[in-house]
């Protein structure tokens, strides 16, 4: 059962807000779909949008600017949160932005007090499909996945763990190895404990290194992100998908920042090249 | 002198926000500016974007989704606050959204508390151009004007005062007859006093009875926009302008609400329209 929040008319089409309660977190979950207008029965293919660190669905909902697009290419398009939310939820100890609420990785945690409501893997490949599947007129034979930062990160890695799910993986200035930088490794570490091992299914780089393939990868990365050397590391993706024979293409934008006035330059180009692999 | 909160690339232009002390209004300022990519040198056309109720800058350059269209037709996109703002400022006594702080009304209040600070005609009409003008690669001989809600009114009001100043003017949702609506009547009897007659200046239907012209106009307003009838009353102007020759193109959109989803579909028509109007 869903709750609608809001629904407001936008580009022709609907845009809303719901709210369900999650069994994967424990927690009640919002999240945004916006759905183009369409035929009664008609199904449209479905485009998964991650968030980054500090972000609800609101962020890209209200700044993405991905709705002209989505309305041209028949697109739904779906952001759910980055992390359980709400009483008795652990935060990061300290208030930090990079763990704890708004900072989930896209991970089942399995070290306490985490694991009780830290399964945003299980939420967004799981548990949130099924519902969108039942509740919105998606195509679930056509689906694709982006986002931004760590949901660039968590793109990645949802991606290249179901190949066969997704006809188009993309990501915006993406975490792209989790595991050999400071937010990641704080992250996995205490979601996920000491073991690296444990790390690898969470880490782009370390899944390809591992085998995982896709045909092509499309990354967008800003020159001037105040992130790019310590927690970005393009480079990384590059040398692991030219050793593995995955067709990345990545675009660095001089000029460009971390922020959404560089996602949005970009998203349109983003959700064409999902188009035509949703076709 | 103005200084720079933020800059950032977008669409291959910059996404400033800057503050400045407004003389006008007694207060420091903050607005926003984007200017696309551009010749050293060369000047752009402008268009002043006028906020809502409740709104700073922030509302517009946040959520307006206004740059990819500035960035295909090389407009500079300006948007001032709604009011002063800082300590000292009066706001409503009872702390309304419809009076006091973000709710100027693009008025030079005559009465106290408020003649003081809130003087926002002069303020977007003389300090800001001035100021911008000087500081931006504007063409001031090539300025448009449009607004949302309360900022409709402004750019209606604004446009017809000066029709020789503005290539275009139009208005999602605007306060068409102040006058005559709650909204209106409340802030212009507040801050002008009970003297209608010095309410007409700054009512778009009253200008037009009282002679103002316009070759033409356009108005994209919700039919589910739940301050239709009791506040924005496009039929009034539609009257005025039919019975003073005003060419008004009024879209009434089936569907569409008051918010930002509105003005966001049909943002980038209103961008085209006064860009045609620019060239």
């Amino acid at each position: 059962m869903i709750e609608t929040l809001s629904a407001n008319r936008a580009f022709d089409g609907t845009q809303g807000i719901y709210r369900h309660h999650s069994a994967a977190t424990n927690t009640d979950m919002t999240f945004s779909v916006f759905v183009p207008a369409h035929e009664e029965g008609e199904k449209l293919p479905i485009v998964w949008w991650l968030s980054g660190l500090t972000c609800t669905h609101a962020n890209v909902t209200e700044k993405g600017e991905y709705r002209a697009a989505c309305a041209e290419h028949r697109l739904i398009f779906v952001a759910p949160d980055t992390s359980p939310r709400g009483e008795g939820v652990p935060d990061d100890p300290d208030g930090a932005y990079d763990f704890g609420l708004g900072a989930g990785f896209y991970v089942d945690a399995t070290q306490d007090p985490w694991a009780a409501n830290y399964r945003m893997w299980t939420y967004v490949t799981e548990e949130l499909p099924e519902l969108v599947g039942a509740e919105f007129p998606a195509d679930m034979a056509r689906q694709s996945i982006l986002g931004h930062s760590m949901g660039g990160h968590g793109a990645l890695t949802v991606g290249l763990t179901f190949p066969d799910r997704f006809k188009a993986v993309s990501a915006f200035a993406p975490i792209v190895a989790p595991s050999q930088v400071s937010w990641g490794r704080k992250a996995l570490g205490r979601y996920l404990g000491p073991d690296k091992a444990a790390w690898r299914k969470h880490d782009a780089v370390a899944l390809i290194e591992d085998g995982a393939r896709l045909p092509e990868l499309l990354v967008d990365q800003g020159a001037d992100d105040q992130f790019l050397q310590q927690e970005l590391r393009p480079e990384l993706l590059r040398t692991a998908c030219t050793d593995a024979g995955i067709d990345l293409t990545l675009n660095l934008r001089p000029g460009y920042d971390h922020s959404y006035y560089f996602v949005t330059t970009f998203m349109a180009n983003h959700l064409a090249w999902h188009a035509a692999r949703l076709k």
